[in-house]
């Protein structure tokens, strides 16, 4: 009878959670180890299936640099990488696109599709959805693109016929080539683009540290002012910093909460989204 | 950790019943001990604001007998019962209405609304809902009714605008007068007018016991034919038998589960429908 | 024949006005002696349904004093005004509730539906209508409130689904308390809310006089600038003065005419608007 | 005060048969005298302005065989009657297309329009509404047709944008070419295929008499089975029987209501229509 | 095989301008040699349909001056013109919109509608399209009009519908009199009314030459600068003039492209549109 | 002036075809030469463009075979045909979705989209759009599948939203596992789950001929019956006989016309669908 009354309160907290995001669009960057660990995958799409069904619009964003390089060395191509970014020539783009539209979107559709008939997959050709450009660089990266406009009518068709859209970060170039785009950039133009409530980047750390040496300093929440200030007195490691730029980016373009979680938790979405305290950090546009 | 893997654990557990009851019409009688408590009113209507959030379309039906007779009471007005039912002459029946609809009616439409603007309160005359008809009986109980029909476009309409009906169980005759209509008879005529997909009367017991003196031999689950046959070697107990007979006849009209629950364990509804176990007793009208 | 041409000729003078408020908003504030006479309520509610079919949308708002004191009375509850307004008490609020909600909104329903399944009632708490707050006053009132909000989505859904809503002046406080607010001021919240072109409000008397104290001489119309200075004047007597308060303040509120009926007319509706004379007095916002 | 009493109750006498007739469609039959008098033509259409806004679906079919006569014999054109059928040669049929259509059709529209934008008018070729085929006859009629087929399309789409339909009785036949259709006819196939609940004939006289020679015996009502005796026993006079052929006909096809009326009669729709005794003759499909 | 190659490219080249033009309201002004040939009108509205069909929303506007003259002089009535416009007393204008709506554009619709169900003729009075007042004139010309207002409600509605408008140029006078408008100057204004992207005015000459002596200087394509300024020099035959000079209104009333076309030739819509390099003279509102 | 002619008679010899197939559903299997070839690529997607433009509603089904193979070649893999089916093992499977989703589709999707925003591409997994099933066989083929159900709906709701869908062939098996199907196959499923008008074969033949040996017996069109009579009789090829089979297939599911064409004309969907004499075969369900 107790564990009655405690699941029953479980499902009660989520409630207010419920409530405030009915109708909303919640961006979900999918990355890091949760891409590769089968259970962890499982447990995300059920996630994101709970989500939809209690009515949020959720929109997935995913790349999949690790199965990329994997492949790349399975043919003999040449693995290069300079400042971060992997140089794409043409055959590279090509393996590019099938490893990311052929195999680790259809996989995440497909295992969302276990629930039923949720999810579409698509990328930056299907209606026009990724507009991108050459990045800008000293060096030639090749198909290495921006985000030069994202057509959120695709989404929106998607999500009024009752799916959840998911997108391979891939874009395609004025003159019919496609381009590589980071991931987290695509996530953060979709939500912007979607004027989303919340973009969620999925990692493999806990969140922001207040003090990055100490494992019981995680900051739940912080808002965007606060943040920035702890980018600017060094608080925030390097190796956390290009997320929690993106974050920044995306408050700044209009969307209310971003939050960094640990997606090698089971059900991170689930907790972080429909607990009381969360699991990770969020950052809010708006003063505490 | 090992609390967060539960509480993931918990809301998972709900997922595959979100998923069977999306869009579905649940009709939920209302009644007993739940409806004299305050924190059990709080508890059975946040219950029903998170039915109608993941999806479910709950429409609930109630009565209010003990506070039609403490009112007419404080009033001196005689307090009559012929076989189980109130004799019921004009001026009972002008308080029979005010009480339902004017007190019992609003105080559950408030607390919903205390979650948002879901609720509206509806009675017998509002659209032509429940057209009623005098009681056949071999002496004459006065306004005690019959349904003779629901006309269910009013709570269609309201579902489509995104509202939860709340029906007090008083019907309009043909004459314009109102009639007294037992609860549980009107949720077996809406269920089956709406075809529900599920009935669920709130109750002061647990559900049907295998053996009625083994609080141990509680039953989660029971087809339509096993039930009856319960029934008829005198399993069900005295006490029992209508709610259980009123379950056998809206399976008998179409609705595919009814449910019978203790009202009295907070978010009785909650557990019944997001558990894998339950809480209650369970007919289903296909063989197991 | 004659008689054909006469009646004819009486059909064919509504024409115009049928045309005017085609798919207009009315808000009729019921209530005097028009509340409590048989025959009255009938010629009312079949009003009610004529201005209905021929295309404009009426919303009715009501109170019910004299039955709350007729009930208190029977209950042997104590009756006090305090400046014309009724101390309320929380057992009183109950009482006030059941009688507008459960009696009198109900009885008024029924008749509209005695012609077809026209009307839903209301009340403040159904879909969140009217949001009340406690009454400033020197002296504690108790549950007596004003308007701070009317959410007219509920009103709207009702129109669009076909149904004449008729609702009680009951408001819901942010505390789930109920409040009772005066019917005249919530029927011009509604119309203000509604961007009524026209409110009417159903009294005891024939309209304005020029002079009280001559029976002749009814003002038939008046421009809202030319009856601000009747009243600074003093020429509106004092019993008048709050009806004509209410129009002022509706006509300010963006109403474009406010009518003062003579509610114990039969038919005081139709005969005022569908014929060229009227019978009452009409308050228009713009000058002659 | 008397006079406000019988107004009121001749409006209120309209109230059944508005709602009787609320969203139905009825078709008019608009011919004899009341085409010709201004007075007449202005009483008529005002009363199809009234029935529109009251909620009816009138559709106006109408021929002009006087005004085609005068204009062939302004141009010298043979006019040719075999067995009541005009002889149209294709000279003729230009001319009767040019009369019916850019004449009285159009003044029918510009009647109703003083109104408001209420009427558009279209004859066989708009929308392929009317199909003809000639007219099988043991002499060459030249351009007489029979309907062929209504396309209900063109005025159902008008009727939901708002608009009445006035219909020209111009037929389109297979090869281009138009044919001059008995409006009486068009009337009877339009009111058909619009499953009409209402067809009326405005006539020159009052209806059908029991005693042809006694102008008291006028017959306010009678059933299709008593209407089909009264013709076989020869009461109906030659003059009456093509109309209540026609009535026999549309009754036939799915009609209700048949009514012949004057039109003679100032506001004879209106006074048919709306008052409990009407002014002419109605048959009735069931039995009474 | 070549043939079939030329075959393709011929459609193939017709694609940018299906592409350009798709779901925009092209108004083409009817008028000329092509409104008296048999085999041009066919060609003509063949070339109608075939623009309806593939996205475009064509509003045909014609006028038939000399079908009108013609019949005047049958009927013997005097046909005078005052400075290029027609002297039109209360006769002639009753014998002009017999002519316009009764003959002209019923014989479009019809053929027109040889294809399919596709068009309905409309004219002033319907749905009240076209307000006229008197034209303003020295001397008296009758009922001759300009356009007050179109109420594009109608066409829109036919539109949406699937129909294609064909306007004849009559206008309703406020005071329900009809008048007779220079066809051109509907069409230029039906065209800013619909802010279409295209007018096409169908007359006898190939459009713009450079020098009006040389039949090979056809000018393809013009701004609306440039064309002003060769009708400030003198460029612009007199001929040409009241032609180019509706073009450039129509262009300063919003409209994008106003084209000037020989209709005798043959399909001269199709060639015009959906070819390379056109066979009339294009006015252009933006600068090359 | 010639040419002009000869333009227009070719644009309007299209007219009747784009009337009989306006809203219709046109499945075609893209396959064969056409798909390698850059200039016949281009062709194809510009001749579909112009399909969906002129108001058919094309689908678009391929497959990819060669490129899988050279893949499977470049990653030093075992390709094995047992009886023309490709063995496949797991990773195969995920090689052959990766060139199919990833590669071949998203090309056909970015060069349709070269020319608007028309395409969206999907396989099997999305929006459960193919269910496949293990082909049975006397072999193990490992994941070759047939088609075990198409959902429409996906299809459906990108058609209604404006969207020509690009179908690659690959089935999503109920264990969540990937299927190759044969893509003639699942565009005949498709073509008869959408009830499609009209199915199209690109291959790399002309069509039929009555005479295998003779060039220029091609048969134009020829009746179901007689199809399979020629089949029976010996008189289709070995080469062609899997086609036509599938044809016949199409046709006996329901679908209205089958077209075996050659993909390697250029523009062989247009001059096939808007010429009078067409290109290849068509097999017509109806006798001649």
């Amino acid at each position: 009878m107790e564990d009655l009354l405690h699941r029953a309160e479980i499902l009660m907290e989520a409630l207010p959670y419920i409530k405030q995001y009915y109708g909303k669009t919640v961006v979900v960057k999918y990355g890091g180890a949760a891409m590769t660990n089968e259970a962890l995958k499982e447990s995300i799409t059920s996630d994101i299936v709970l989500m939809k069904l209690v009515g949020m619009n959720p929109v997935i964003v995913h790349g999949g640099g690790p199965e990329i390089t994997s492949f790349m060395e399975r043919l003999d191509m040449p693995v290069n990488f300079i400042e971060g970014q992997r140089v794409t020539d043409e055959a590279t783009m090509d393996l590019v696109k099938m490893v990311l539209v052929g195999k680790v979107n259809k996989e995440l559709v497909s295992l969302v599709n276990q629930h039923g008939k949720f999810a579409i997959g698509v990328s930056g050709d299907d209606g026009g959805l990724i507009k991108a450009r050459k990045k800008a660089s000293h060096v030639d990266l090749g198909f290495v693109g921006d985000v030069d406009e994202i057509d959120r009518r695709v989404l929106d068709n998607l999500i009024e016929d009752g799916y959840t859209p998911i997108v391979a970060s891939v874009g395609a170039g004025p003159d019919g080539k496609s381009y590589n785009i980071n991931a987290d950039a695509v996530a953060g133009e979709v939500a912007a683009a979607m004027c989303a409530d919340k973009i969620i980047f999925l990692t493999d750390v806990r969140g922001i540290y207040a003090d990055p040496g100490d494992k019981e300093s995680l900051v739940p929440e912080v808002t965007l002012d606060e943040c920035r200030r702890m980018i600017d007195t060094g608080q925030v490691g390097s190796g956390m910093l290009p997320k929690v730029n993106a974050c920044v980016k995306a408050l700044e373009a209009g969307v209310n909460r971003a939050h960094i979680l640990d997606g090698t938790i089971a059900h991170a979405l689930l907790l972080e989204i429909y607990t009381r305290e969360g699991i990770g950090t969020m950052i809010r546009k708006e003063t505490k």
